[in-house]
């Protein structure tokens, strides 16, 4: 297996990006994704009962199939508490896309990220269509990975390569996030395309293991996002052998799982205003689920995080917040550990004596900064 | 019902304060709050699975009976996370000041509140004790209040004057409370006080049902403290007839929630950093739990909270925060109002067009000040 800190598009993808004028800024703010044959596509989505229209729209293409061909997206706009008028500008961006690229509307894809409530000019967007689709190329998502971006202060990218029989697979993915960020999943988008041959049900399984060791195992803030969005597709262009068992599939959710948590990873290190990474290992919890909400309820708590800001060893609010998660360890078997505070990246190991099962959590500090940006965004 | 915005101890009460040498400052750190008879006491703990000394001896002491005579409590040491030295510091100091006042024990009520981890140097509290014996008065109260105190700014005090037959019956409380704060409870200590002659089973009712509307509705930081207590002495002084039901009960009932709504909301009021006092309503709901849980995930959203901070009117962020919440409410049948947002005073409604239940729970906003105490508290 290589790895990349970067995107490199598999065989059959290209992307392409446009600045349509919904950034104030001028920025690039739409962004292209595009199959050359179908592929099959694997989502997940936040669980927020209040999901933006894209997500909604989506849901009803994953409804009627799971074959996809291109991904919509765009940014400082989240489409979202929009009303049936959103929906409707979601369909008519997706329709405009199908006919420009001669392809069916459900087999579109579409996410929005940005202020929530504010009507999206979706006419913007279908002006930026043609350009969009004439741009398209492989380098196109040294653009696109950008045009995805809010707060961001740099974009998220990794790339992976794995040989499976004779053939090369690639899987690529760029993101999106840096605060409303908390499972499930974080406020992010993520578009991971691969060339590989795989059943949708291993490619479904895969997805839903990955994202739960990665996109739900990372907290900014606590705050679940309206547009939280996980595509995953799979154009079979590299020609392997169909995965569907056995040690391919293990090679395959390796190198998935590799890239989904360099991405969760990445969104945590740009989590508005953090000045730390902190990983939290909850261990000896009776089962996985203890051990994870241990560790969110440490990753979650403002007064943990405030003192990591503060390089203050007040670990009493360590023990504070797992007992405030419920966990039922005893306090004479607790043990806590933590790495010198005074470093960027910490780590927290937390040890409950239950039993052998454990969890790792990223999270970073929360700081003047964050209120800062989060004062002022709108 | 008359009410007054600072403690009045109701008859047959008397309080205490010394500076023990806990507090660093020299300020006043233990305080005693003495009945001249057995009281009838309800005592609501944290639900913090990790609870501090005190509370682990209330409970044992509470399993043998509810009659109570005193209330001892420091500031500066939470005692707790410090195992079974901790539990035996805690027995010896409620020992000590049994003997002293020459009642058993178990009548005796601790609590604790400060830095969590830290050896409590209980030889400094039995030193004070003497001293807090001889000085215990009427007008000991006043200074009662201040020694609980940790990062609060100001003292949380109320009382209430009700006439029950030809009887004047008092209801007084005071409290501490900043930071720490969120159900069930905040991270807070509150003593109240009645001399009402009132059955054991109606107090305990109305304990739970006023503590349920005040203390657990609200939120500072969303987090759980280790040694949160809420204890209720009723000593029968006054001479009323018993209050065992009807008319009696509602006026007490009446009275006590008003004691507690007063002194939680001077918890928020008082919030660490805090600029804003934010009463979140949510109307139009199923049934109660489901609109306190919508107003909880709205007023413990670190994004909501910063953006009341920054006078920012991105409701996107209420949206998000319902919908996280897992409410299922139709977007098109939620109204959202908040009043102007330049005032210290924020009124938040929320319709969810669903049934016509309500809750209401009260916030504070988040700010680079609440970061800056936080960072450095140790």
């Amino acid at each position: 297996m290589k790895f990349y800190r970067k995107a490199i598009l598999p065989l059959g993808f290209k992307a392409s990006a446009v600045a349509s004028g919904l950034k104030k800024s001028k920025k690039l703010d739409v962004a292209l994704f595009f199959s050359a044959v179908l592929a099959k596509t694997a989502c997940l989505f936040t669980t927020n009962t209040m999901p933006a229209a894209p997500v909604i729209v989506n849901r009803q293409s994953l409804a009627k199939g799971t074959l996809f061909q291109a991904i919509l997206a765009n940014s400082a706009n989240a489409n979202c508490f929009t009303g049936s008028a959103g929906v409707i500008s979601a369909r008519e961006s997706a329709a405009s896309l199908a006919i420009g690229l001669g392809v069916k509307r459900e087999n579109i894809l579409l996410a929005s990220t940005g202020v929530i409530g504010k009507k999206l000019d979706v006419q913007k967007i279908k002006n930026a269509i043609p350009q969009l689709i004439a741009n398209l190329s492989v380098n196109g998502i040294f653009q696109a990975k950008r045009a995805i971006l809010t707060t961001d202060a740099f974009t998220k990218e990794a790339s992976v390569k794995i040989n499976l029989g004779s053939k090369n697979v690639t899987i690529c993915g760029v993101a999106k996030g840096a605060g409303m960020i908390a499972p499930d999943m974080a406020t992010m988008l993520a578009f991971i395309f691969t060339d590989a041959n795989i059943s949708e049900a291993c490619l479904k399984k895969a997805v839903r293991s990955c994202v739960d060791n990665s996109f739900n195992c990372i907290t900014v803030d606590g705050c679940m996002s309206t547009n939280d969005s996980v595509m995953v597709m799979a154009n079979g262009c590299a020609g392997n052998k169909l995965i569907s068992a056995g040690r391919d599939l293990a090679l395959f959710s390796k190198a998935l799982a590799t890239v989904c948590l360099e991405l969760a990873k990445l969104i945590v290190r740009d989590a508005e205003g953090g000045s730390k990474f902190i990983q939290i290992k909850v261990c000896s919890a009776k089962d996985f689920g203890e051990a994870k909400k241990a560790a969110l309820s440490i990753a979650n708590s403002n007064l943990f995080k405030t003192a990591m800001y503060g390089q203050n060893p007040n670990f009493g609010r360590i023990v504070a917040a797992l007992g405030a998660s419920a966990v039922k360890a005893k306090e004479s078997d607790l043990r806590i550990k933590v790495s010198p505070l005074h470093k960027k990246d910490i780590d927290v190991q937390v040890f409950l004596g239950r039993g052998k099962a454990s969890a790792i959590v990223y999270t970073s500090d929360l700081t003047p900064e964050y209120i800062k940006i989060n004062a002022e965004y709108n």
